[in-house]
């Protein structure tokens, strides 16, 4: 990720990158690139876009953002978006068929407080219809939900990054102690976590635990469960290490 | 000002009104009519706007809430939007001429509660451009500003819409529950996820990733990680299948 231009110094935001995810309307970015930069935020990564970045609708609702359209780096998958990210959220409606560890825009800040300064953060947003697929939301640490109306929960994208990036600001400002038990922590990164699930997955084949055909389930189950835990690096060395050790076993 | 059906029935946010003055763009209004819908507010009072209030394209970024659109008042002047009521907030940039008692969104709601229930209270949004006159900002009880990037301040006008009603929403449900908190969990039992350490280990020393006398400092490092995760237990169950699936693998 090549490094950009902050236009604001306000500590924290500048290690937070949005991600969108399949967006349909160009504008609907240019329009969050303005939110982003109302609040300070620099970072844009999007995935897959649906329309030319730079089209005349985006630039027009970008305003006076458009360098932070012009900068957006354009990722060719999630993957390839959340590289070098200890942290991972995705927005996300309520009551999914996935249970996950579920944070209001409010409780976000303290989350990402409690990383190592410098600590890569993404904020992943999805689909104007859709959404994030349950896989995708299967790569988040937490799902972020915006308490809204149930009778109509829809708001439009760039008005969910304005109020997931105002709510950033505010903590930023308020200088956002983080909880004073809680020691700061690493974080793996997101590239080494689907590493070590794509072993993990080849390893259930191999011992026959599970059906390759029909892994989906259990590998998001299992997701759930490690993105919960956070693991750290050194805790995420050992795991794998004990799957290849587990390879090496078999094949013996 | 006529009764209108609301979306949501959330104490506090009917009494609400928002006024948005000569706005520009028909678009903006439709932007800020479905920003209001998705925070549960259904009262919408537009002063002169500049175009139609249902062109295709308000109605297109109006999106679900066409209702609050089409339900909108339309006062000839800001005083008739502000008739019956108790409290008059006016959104406004900083550092202006005109020393006001000034809010942000977020201690909007506290002002807002100090009221005798079923008080109404406007909030006025000023021109996409120019904001609010000196002589509109005087009108008011108190000036609410967005705490923006000083180098970028320029919020669109929907957009410091759905922040104003995301705070008035927030407020309004921790008056009632605590609005997205992760769904109740059940925990594996103690004795369970001990029987799991053990198997655990066993298989560690089987598949030779472990020295048998010399395990301490792994197990610790392995409960450190697995209680941070807080199994379920039909997590467990998955893990134990594993471990015990990896035993029967390697004594083939």
């Amino acid at each position: 990720m090549s490094e950009i231009t902050h236009p604001d110094s306000t500590p924290g935001l500048d290690s937070i990158r949005i991600v969108m995810v399949e967006t349909s309307l160009a504008a609907n970015i240019g329009a969050a690139a303005r939110a982003m930069k109302t609040m300070g935020l620099a970072q844009l990564v999007v995935v897959n876009p649906k329309e030319p970045l730079l089209s005349e609708a985006a630039l027009v609702r970008a305003s006076g953002a458009q360098d932070v359209l012009e900068n957006a780096h354009q990722a060719p998958d999630l993957d390839a978006a959340l590289v070098d990210c200890q942290l991972v959220l995705g927005t996300s409606a309520r009551n999914r068929a996935l249970p996950w560890p579920m944070l209001t825009p409010r409780e976000v800040p303290a989350r990402i407080s409690e990383l190592a300064s410098g600590a890569s953060v993404a904020i992943v947003f999805g689909r104007e219809r859709s959404g994030l697929t349950n896989d995708e939301l299967a790569r988040c640490h937490y799902h972020v939900h915006i308490p809204a109306n149930p009778d109509y929960s829809s708001l439009n994208i760039a008005s969910a990054v304005q109020v997931m990036a105002y709510e950033l600001r505010m903590a930023a400002l308020a200088g956002a102690a983080s909880p004073a038990e809680t020691p700061e922590r690493a974080l793996a990164r997101a590239e080494d976590l689907e590493g070590y699930f794509e072993h993990l997955q080849s390893v259930l084949v191999d011992i026959d635990f599970a059906d390759p055909n029909n892994l989906r389930q259990l590998m998001i189950k299992l997701r759930r469960f490690y993105m919960r835990a956070q693991p750290e690096p050194t805790e995420l060395n050992i795991l794998r290490g004990i799957v290849s050790q587990t390879q090496k076993s078999i094949r013996r």
